[in-house]
C-alpha cells in the first residue's frame, strides 16, 4: 500500500491558521480538533498510525475494489453495467473525506488537503445538476431514485457526505461556501430538503444518518432548512412506514416506535445510535426538552442493561442488533466497531447537551475497548465484531483479501461490508474533539472541562460574551502517561483576562481519585467532575480560578481490579473481569503455559491483581474437566454441579496469570480469549 | 379451518391390509408405522392431534397462500406473473405428502388417501415431461432449471418428493410402481439421475436433501442407481464448489470440507444433519464404513459438546447453525423444530446401522424436547425456534397470520419459511417407525428391541430367512403409562415358530433400573440395552426367549432430578436444570407468585425436587438484585460478586415452585420461562 501522508508539519504552525470549531447550539461546544496537540501517548501514536496507513489504506482498497470509480462512471454517464461494490458504498468514501477532513484540521499536513480535494472532484463530478449524488440510483440503467427506501440506502449515503462537510466547516471554515465538499453538501441538502419536505415525498430511509447529517450542516452553515427537515425525518420515523425486510420486523430499523416514545434502543444497533445521535442535534436545536429526555431515558436504560463491559453494543449478530435486557453473551457479542463509533458519538452529544459526566465515561470506556481495539498495530487491519470471548483460534481471515465480518480472531484488511475502516480512521482522527469542552458559567466565567486525558498542550480560544468577539486564549499543558499511569498533571501555561476555572472528569470507576490543587493541597474526589477552580477559590460563584503557573494534578487509580457482572447478565454467571484503569483486560490462550486450555482455568478473587505494564497478573488454579465419551449432551445429572471444582490435586495446580489490555489481544497469532474468566469457588479461597 | 380427517377407521382392521415395511440394507429393520398400534398415551394423543388439525391446517394454509396453486400454474402453463411462496414452497407440499402417507399408513383411513390422492394429481400434472418438477424454475418467465444451485433448492424439493414416495412405498406398497406418488418420484429420479449423473452435471444443491431421498427410494424400490446417484452427491460436497451465498462461509452449506473428512457438524443445521442422515444411508448401502464412520465420529462429537440438554440443535440464529462447541446459550439457542426432526432421523439411521442404544437415547430426548414442544396442543400452531429461556414475555406473533419465525415465546399459525408445521406432522405421523426394531440374531434367533416406550399392541411380521418366507408374527402387548410413570410391562400374546429374545432399552439417565422377569425375579439393569431374553434363558445364544403369556417388565427412575451442564458450557454456569424420566421442565413465570421476577430465583440443590404430575416442585428462594442508576454498564468492580447471594432476609424468601414439562410451556399466555435455573451458592445451602 502507498504512504499517501506524512504527518511532517507541524501542528503548531498550522494550528494558527485553523478556523475556530463551530459550536453547537447549547450552553457547551466541543473541542476544535487544532484546538489540543498531542504529545505522543495512547492516542497520538494511534492518531498517527491512522494518518500515516489507515487512510492510504482505506483509499487504495476503495479505488482498486472500483467503489471510487462508481462515481467517475456516472460523471462518463458509463452506468448501466454491473456496479462494484454494495448499494452503500459511497458512504465509505464519504466518510474517509471526514477523516482527511479531520486530519488537515488536526495537522494541516497540505498532502492530505490535495488527497481530499481530489477525491472531492471525483464526488462533485457525479452530482446530478439538482443536487441529487449517489452512484447506485437515479442513472442509465439503475433503479429510480428513492424506488427502496427500505434497503437503497440513498439518504444514508447523503448524511455521510453532509458529515464529511460538516468536518471540513469546522475546520478550515466556508461560511461563503468556497471549499468544494462543502459546496457539494449544500447542494445535496437542498435537494433532500426539496424532495422529502414537508410538502414533499413523505418518506425515511431505512439506514438513518441523514437525520445526523442535516442537523450538524444546518448547524454548522447556520441553515435551519436543515434542521427542520432533519427534525421531519426523525418524527416520521417509527410508525411502521417502510416496506419491511424479509424476516426482520420494523424494531430492525426503529420503524416500530416514534423516537420520543421508546424507552430502550433496540434493533440494529447502528441504525439505533446513529438515529440517536440525530435526535439529540434536533432536541437541542429546536429546545425539544421532551425528545431529548427520550434518548437519555434510552441512553440509560440500553447502558445500564445492554451494553458490554466495553462499551461494545449489539449483542446479536443475526440482525446486528441489541438484545433483550441483560442479554450479554460474551462469545457471541457482535459488539460492531460502527456501533462503538455511533456510541461515541450519541454520548458526546449528550455530554454537550447535559454537562453529566456518564457520557464521558461512556466515551472513554467505548474508545478504549471498542474503537482502539478494532484496528490492528500497524492500521491496516480491523476488527468488525468485537466479541469478548474467542472459543476456537481465528483461522478463517483471508490476510490479503475481501473478508465477511472479522469474527474470528483475526482482523482484516477489508470488507465486503466495509463500515469500520472508515468509521475508525474518522474517530481516531478527531479524538481531540472528546477530550474537553468550554461552557459559559452563571457567574460570567468559563469553565474548561477535561473529559478524555493526554498528553499535550491545549489552547482554547476563548469568546468575550460581553463584546461577541474573541476573548483571549487559554493555554494549558497536560503531562501524564494515562492510561498506563494515573497521574494526570495540568499547567497553566497562558489564562485569558475572563476567570476561567478547570474541571477534570473523575471517571466512575476511580474511588480513591485525589486531586492535588496550586497550593499543594491534596483532596479526595468522588467520581464525576473535580471542580479544581471551586476547591482553589473556595467559591466557584466567584474570582479568577486559574493563573499562569497554576499545577493541578488529578491522581486515578488505574491499578488492576476485579468488575463482577450483574447477576442478571447470565451469560457471564460465575465469572469476574480484570479492568486497569480504562482499560478492560483480556487473558489470552497464548500467555497460557503449555498444556493448559483456557477451559480449565479459574481466577481467584482472595488474591488482589498486580499490576504488569498495561496488563495485570491475575492468580489462578487449574481445574480438571469432565471426560468426553459419554454420548450424550453435556449435562449430567446428580447431586452437585460437574467437575471444576479442583479438588484433584494431580490436575490442579495454582499459577501466575498475565492479562494484557483488550484491545490489543489477537495480535500474537491465533489464540483463545475470554475477558470473563471463571472464578474458583468460595470454599476454595479459604 | 376444515376438519379434513378423521381417525374413526379402525387401525386393526387396516393392520390386515398394509403391505411390509421396507428393510433397510443393514442387519436391523425399523417398525413399520402399521406393526404398533397406540393405545392412546403421549404420541397416541399427539398422532391424534396431527390427525385431526394439524394435516388439514397445513393443506388449508398451503391452499390460500397459493404454495398449491404454483402446481396448478405450472400445470397449465401460467407461470410468470409473481409467484407466491419461496423458491422451496414446493418442498412443504411434499412433506405434507409425506405425513399424509404415514398417516393412511398408520390408520388406513380411506379421507387421508382420497386426500392424497388429490393433492398429488395436482403435482403430477406440474411434471414436465422428462420427469423434471419444479413450480419455481424452468417454466414461462421463470429462471432456467439449476441455475441457481446454491439458494435454488430445486435438488431440495425434489429430494422432499422422493421421501414423500418412499412414504407411501413403506405403506401400500408399489413395486408395480402403481401409485401415483411413487411414479411421480419415480420419474424425478431418473431425470435427476440423467442430469447429474457421473457424466452429467457436477453438481450439487445449497440446501442437502436429494442425497437422502435418493438413498431411501433407491433402497425401497431396489434401483441401484438412485443410490448411486446418492453416493455422487454425497462426494461431490464439500469442495467448495457452491457459488458463495454473501456474508456465508462454505460452512453454511456444508461445502467446506468433504463428508468423509469432517469431525463435527457445523453451518446450517438442518442442512448438515439431512446431509449425515443421506450420507448414511449411501455408506450402509454401499458398504462404505469409512463414510459410516465418519457420520458416527461427527454425531459424538456434535452430540457431546453442540448439543442442548432438549436434544436441540442449532446454536446460532444469524445461519441457524451449530456454534463451536460448548457454544449453547440457552435465551439464543435456535434449536429449530426442524434440526430436531433432522436429528432423529440420523439418529435412527445410525440405530440400525450400529444397534447402539444412544442413538436411541438422543431420539427419545428429541422427540419429546424438541419436536413434541413446537405444536401448540390444539396442533394449530408451532414453534419455530425453541430457546431454552425466554427473558420477556412473548408478543410479537401474529395469531392469525403469516409470521417470521416464531422466536417470541409464542407459537405460531404460520410462517414466511414455513419448514416445521409440515416437518412436525411427518414426524409425529410415523412415531412408530421409531419405537423398535427386528434383528436378525447370530444364533438364528431374532432379537426384537423395543427403543422408545407407549402402551399399545405390537404385531411384528418376521422374515424366515431359511425360506425367504414369511415366518410367523411376535404379538406383544405394552402397558404403560410413560412418561409419567416408569412401568413398562410387556405381555408376549403370541410368538412365532422362531426364537425371539425382547430387549428393552434402559435410558442413560436410568440409574436404579429394574427388570422383572416372567419367572417374577427382579434384577438391576445398567443404561444401554437390557435384554430380557438372555436372562430368562441364561444364555443369549440358545433356546426360544418368549413364550406365549411370559410378562416382562421394566422399572424406570423418572422421579424428578437435578441435571447439571458440564463447567465449559459457560453460558449455563451456576444453574442447574431440573429432568423428569425423558421429559426436560421448565420454570415458567406464570407459576411464580405475584411480585417475585424469574431473575430472582435460585434453586436449593440441597433439597431434591418432588414429583408433581408430570413436572416437578423445587425448593428455591429469591434474593435481591442489584438497583439501577448507575449510569455504566451491568458490571461493577469489587472484593466478590454482586447481589444476588440473599443474605438479606428481607427481600429473600424461601419457597416450593413448580416446573412444568419443556415441550408444554407457553400455552398459558405470555411468560418468561428458564430451562437452566441459578442455584443457591452452596453456602445458602448449609
Amino acid at each position: 500500500m502507498t504512504q499517501h501522508f506524512s504527518t511532517r508539519t507541524a501542528a503548531s504552525q498550522h494550528r494558527e491558521a485553523r478556523a475556530r470549531p463551530v459550536d453547537p447550539a447549547g450552553p457547551r461546544r466541543g473541542l476544535g480538533v487544532g484546538e489540543l496537540v498531542l504529545d505522543g501517548g495512547f492516542w497520538g501514536a494511534l492518531q498517527e498510525t491512522n494518518a500515516r496507513a489507515t487512510l492510504g489504506h482505506c483509499l487504495d482498497w476503495m479505488e482498486e475494489l472500483g467503489w471510487l470509480g462508481n462515481f467517475d462512471r456516472v460523471a462518463e454517464d458509463a452506468t448501466g453495467g454491473e456496479r462494484p461494490g454494495w448499494q452503500f458504498s459511497d458512504s465509505e468514501v464519504y466518510k474517509l473525506l471526514e477523516a482527511m477532513a479531520w486530519e488537515f484540521g488536526r495537522t494541516g499536513d497540505p498532502a492530505v488537503d490535495e488527497l481530499l480535494g481530489k477525491v472531492v472532484d471525483r464526488v462533485a463530478a457525479a452530482q446530478d445538476d439538482d443536487g441529487y449524488l449517489n452512484t447506485c440510483f437515479g442513472h442509465t440503467g439503475q433503479p429510480g431514485r428513492y424506488s427502496d427506501l427500505s434497503t437503497g440506502h440513498e439518504l444514508y449515503c447523503t448524511g455521510h457526505l453532509l458529515q464529511a462537510a460538516v468536518a471540513r466547516v469546522r475546520t478550515v471554515g466556508s461560511a461563503g461556501g468556497e471549499d468544494g465538499l462543502v459546496e457539494v453538501a449544500r447542494r445535496a441538502a437542498d435537494h433532500v430538503c426539496r424532495e422529502f419536505g414537508a410538502d414533499g415525498r413523505d418518506g425515511i430511509c431505512g439506514h438513518p444518518e441523514i437525520e445526523l447529517g442535516l442537523a450538524e450542516l444546518g448547524r454548522a452553515l447556520g441553515e435551519p432548512r436543515y434542521t427542520e427537515q432533519a427534525r421531519l425525518f426523525v418524527e416520521r420515523r417509527g410508525h411502521g412506514t417502510l416496506a419491511p425486510i424479509a424476516l426482520l420486523s420494523p424494531a430492525y430499523f426503529q420503524d416500530d416506535v416514534p423516537v420520543r416514545d421508546a424507552d430502550v434502543w433496540r434493533g440494529h444497533a447502528v441504525r439505533a445510535l446513529y438515529l440517536a445521535a440525530g435526535a439529540v442535534d434536533v432536541a437541542v436545536d429546536t429546545h425539544d426538552d421532551d425528545l431529548r429526555a427520550a434518548v437519555e431515558r434510552q441512553w440509560t436504560r440500553s447502558v445500564e442493561r445492554r451494553t458490554y463491559l466495553t462499551g461494545g453494543m449489539g449483542s446479536r449478530h443475526q440482525d446486528e442488533g441489541f438484545g433483550d435486557d441483560w442479554e450479554l453473551p460474551p462469545d457471541r457479542a457482535y459488539c460492531e466497531t460502527c456501533a462503538g463509533v455511533a456510541s461515541v458519538m450519541v454520548s458526546w452529544r449528550l455530554l454537550l447537551a447535559t454537562g453529566e459526566a456518564r457520557y464521558a465515561d461512556l466515551i472513554e470506556r467505548t474508545l478504549y475497548n471498542v474503537v482502539a481495539t478494532s484496528p490492528r498495530a500497524d492500521g491496516r487491519a480491523f476488527f468488525y465484531a468485537n466479541p469478548l470471548q474467542q472459543r476456537e483460534p481465528g483461522a478463517d481471515v483471508r490476510p490479503d483479501a475481501v473478508n465477511p465480518r472479522a469474527e474470528g480472531g483475526v482482523r482484516a484488511p477489508w470488507f465486503d461490508v466495509s463500515c469500520c475502516p472508515t468509521n475508525v480512521a474518522r474517530t481516531v482522527a478527531s479524538w481531540q474533539a472528546y477530550a474537553a469542552m468550554v461552557e459559559e458559567a452563571p457567574d460570567g466565567g468559563v469553565v474548561v472541562t477535561l473529559a478524555q486525558y493526554a498528553a499535550g498542550d491545549l489552547r482554547v480560544v476563548l469568546d468575550d460574551p460581553s463584546t461577541g468577539r474573541r476573548g483571549g486564549e487559554l493555554a494549558l499543558r497536560v503531562t501524564t502517561d494515562y492510561p498506563h499511569d494515573g497521574r494526570i498533571q495540568v499547567e497553566v501555561v497562558d489564562v485569558p483576562e475572563r476567570p476561567v476555572r478547570l474541571r477534570m472528569r473523575v471517571p466512575h470507576w476511580a474511588d480513591g481519585a485525589t486531586l492535588t490543587t496550586p497550593d499543594g493541597a491534596v483532596r479526595g474526589v468522588e467520581p464525576g467532575w473535580a471542580d479544581a477552580g471551586a476547591a482553589e477559590t473556595g467559591a466557584a460563584e466567584t474570582g479568577t480560578a486559574l493563573a499562569a503557573g497554576d499545577v493541578v494534578s488529578l491522581d486515578l487509580p488505574v491499578g488492576p481490579r476485579l468488575t463482577w457482572p450483574d447477576p442478571r447478565v447470565d451469560a457471564v454467571r460465575g465469572t469476574a473481569a480484570v479492568e486497569r484503569g480504562p482499560l478492560v483486560l483480556a487473558l489470552e490462550s497464548v500467555d497460557l503455559p503449555a498444556g493448559v486450555a483456557l477451559d480449565r482455568v479459574r481466577i481467584d478473587p482472595g488474591v488482589a491483581p498486580r499490576a504488569l505494564a498495561d496488563g495485570a497478573v491475575v492468580r489462578a488454579r487449574t481445574v480438571p474437566l469432565p471426560g468426553d465419551g459419554t454420548g450424550t449432551p453435556p449435562f449430567a445429572s446428580g447431586p452437585g454441579p460437574r467437575g471444576g471444582t479442583g479438588a484433584d490435586d494431580s490436575t490442579s495446580a495454582e499459577l501466575d496469570l498475565p492479562l494484557v489490555p483488550y484491545h490489543r489481544w489477537a495480535e500474537r497469532g491465533p489464540s483463545t480469549m475470554r475477558v470473563f474468566v471463571p472464578t474458583t469457588s468460595r470454599e476454595e479461597t479459604r
